[in-house]
């Protein structure tokens, strides 16, 4: 059995409990937690705090950060890394380079594996990118996201004075995919990608008008996107629109000899995301496990890893039924 | 530079030649063929006899096999891995666990890395059944295969008495796909999967309705399935059914907690299948000289391998640009 410690609970550690129960061959061990444990409830996990995680150390094959990219991965995994192996879903694309040289140094030093920025972009997405591009170097890839809800939108729309609450959905451009499937050669710009959909509740006395035009100009969130505001009751958005749905789409459009065009494409259709990407997190954790028993040790992202790693099966298991 | 030897000059093996062109650190050192060289035309690639492979052996890096999985690859593979690196796109899913033991054991005894059953399915389609059930494990997955042209079941229309030519189309049942991806809970026979068409050419005096009657009631290939036979001239034959498209969708529905459903779909369209194949074996050709050079010598599948080992870049550049 490997055994799983979850720190961090929030929607993603939450999703982490449920996968655990999936997998035959994993146990989990507790939630750790700054909070105080009895204000914590749970789908039926221990809860502890964080200072006895380390006296648990020797129960624990392997910690799962259920943590934010901001502000808690940053100084978690490192410091995590020192006793345990680690699995993270880091995801500020832009700092990964920075996140991974140190975890694996300390991962090295003490002789733990670090897992980072698994989950699904970065993640599923970067693995079918690298696939893709290899296979057909001759080609060109784009990501689309959605339908989905962005957390960093909708954030953005409920820091503007005036809104009570709101949710942002990303919409990708079907219309764009198809013609890229269909073997057009386009010119993208950030607004022909993706559409933003806003469903906001004003606070009372508040201006529609005034929203919705800081809405239309905020930069880099809406400017340079179609944006459609709604503006609908508190009730309407708790009952239609407090669902976690995302997903995606990686599409690379190749050819071959001169003008022979092969088009890959993975579809991500996700009801709920913070699940799913718990779910990445938990398959990684076997892997995470098995390279610690390999002692292999060190940082890795999903780039690094052979898929058999992934999987409870054997390897003759996997060749007889998988491939 | 790795430097690889085409064996086998067919479609496939036109496909990897034209594959090798695509990638700046790759060199095509020849075409290693039974027929008499000068007999054969290729795109500009030297072609040698079998004979002198041998002597050539310290030049190639890695021979790419591109031999039929029936009688060719069984014998071909195992033989040339005594002396060297090689690929190899064997598909005869029951008999690779068989292919797969013999070539370890070979590349291990002679220090040299063997990949075997490259390509799409086996091949990327593997890899991404694995994916899916590793991160899904509550769920189902389904591989389409079409719109596309099934050499096996051309070939068996052709062997009937009366048909001069054939092509047929395998196609995979849309309606299905779709009930699926919303998260429907099917029942499925094989007649629901895919349809078949059938394009035939008749031979002088041949009667078309007891050739319909033989290919309908023709078990395993089209007893099973819906089939619709259109009988044509060759003249139609050859201008609009020579050409070789398929592709193909792995489809994993699956749950996380109660009823959240996730779905992961993983498509492939291609315009030329052996020019596609071909670009896989290619990629994994760069996979097996890196595994070569760090001397971790054995059988290898797709499911083995760590996905940067396929791509040119650096592992810092990866995870800058891809993740």
């Amino acid at each position: 059995m490997i055994k799983i410690g979850i720190i961090g609970y929030g929607n993603l550690g939450r999703g982490v409990e449920r996968a655990i129960k999936q997998h035959a061959d994993m146990e989990l061990v507790g939630i750790y937690t700054r909070r105080a444990p009895e204000t914590v409830t749970t789908d039926g996990a221990p809860v502890f705090t964080m200072e006895s995680l380390t006296e648990q150390k020797d129960k624990i094959d392997v910690c799962i950060l259920c943590g934010g990219s901001a502000t808690d991965l940053p100084i978690q995994t490192p410091e995590y890394t020192h006793l345990f192996n680690t699995v993270d879903s880091f995801d500020t694309h832009a700092k990964i380079p920075e996140h991974f040289a140190k975890v694996d140094q300390i991962a090295k030093e003490n002789q733990t594996v670090s897992i980072i920025s698994t989950g699904w972009d970065p993640g599923l997405f970067s693995l079918n990118r690298l696939y893709a591009q290899s296979i057909l170097p001759n080609g060109e890839t784009n990501t689309f996201w959605g339908k989905g809800v962005s957390q960093g939108h909708s954030d953005a729309l409920r820091r503007i004075d005036g809104v009570a609450d709101a949710t942002q959905y990303t919409i990708p451009n079907a219309e764009i995919i198809e013609k890229l499937k269909a073997g057009e050669s386009l010119t993208l710009t950030t607004r022909d990608k993706h559409f933003r959909e806003c469903f906001v509740v004003l606070e009372e006395g508040a201006d529609a008008d005034t929203v919705k035009e800081e809405i239309m100009n905020m930069p880099n969130y809406f400017a340079d996107y179609d944006t459609e505001v709604h503006f609908i009751s508190q009730e309407e958005l708790n009952r239609d629109h407090k669902a976690m749905p995302h997903g995606g789409t990686v599409l690379h459009t190749g050819t071959t000899h001169e003008n022979t065009k092969q088009v890959i494409e993975y579809n991500l259709y996700l009801e709920s995301n913070p699940e799913f990407t718990a779910s990445v997190l938990v398959a990684y954790a076997r892997a995470c496990a098995r390279l610690a028993e390999e002692k292999t040790f060190g940082a890795y992202t999903v780039l690094d890893i052979a898929p058999k790693y992934l999987s409870a099966c054997s390897d003759a298991e996997l060749r007889k039924e998988l491939l």
